[in-house]
């Protein structure tokens, strides 16, 4: 588990941190194409318009917020949405995100 | 009207601008407080910890983001929360914000 990044439990979300975290249209994008694919996707095959390092950046404060679990398999990491998780935090948040991204951008 | 300062259509509510004007505590318990009380409040009568410049400069963001109507009875200006236009354009966002607002600060 050492390479396993640290995630916070649903008791330590805090609304401020995760609304820092999807106020960024990039990190938004994250979190949509992960609701709309229904999969966890690997770092590298999301798309976005930002350098490696920048998206990596983008990773670690969904990451931090809880908005993401990430896990290794082989040396790919791998990103999962933390949908229910975030459901029983903030109870609506990520369906009225998800669903405007959708239409509207 | 030319007291009236200008505010978006819904038809002009962009989701981004909605969100950098709620990612920000003081203007987020503005809201909060417009959607407790149920009532339009004055300017000068919301509970913040910031200068009178500060406050007006918060008022105006979230007036132009579309989220409060401004008008004048005599000298004050007022607030009203633009509930039903909001959740027309983007359903369920205020909902999520106020409810854990509640529960969580």
């Amino acid at each position: 588990m050492g390479r396993t990044p640290p995630h916070p439990e649903v008791s330590q979300f805090d609304l401020q941190q995760v609304l820092e975290a999807l106020v960024d249209p990039v990190r938004r994008s994250i979190v949509t194409q992960l609701d709309a694919s229904g999969e966890d996707i690997k770092c590298g095959a999301f798309d976005m318009p930002v350098s490696k390092s920048t998206a990596t950046h983008h990773f670690k404060v969904l990451r931090e917020a809880g908005l993401l679990r990430q896990y290794y398999v082989g040396t790919s990491r791998m990103n999962a949405l933390r949908r229910a998780e975030m459901d029983e935090a903030f109870p609506g948040l990520l369906d009225a995100l998800t669903t405007h991204q959708d239409k509207r951008h």
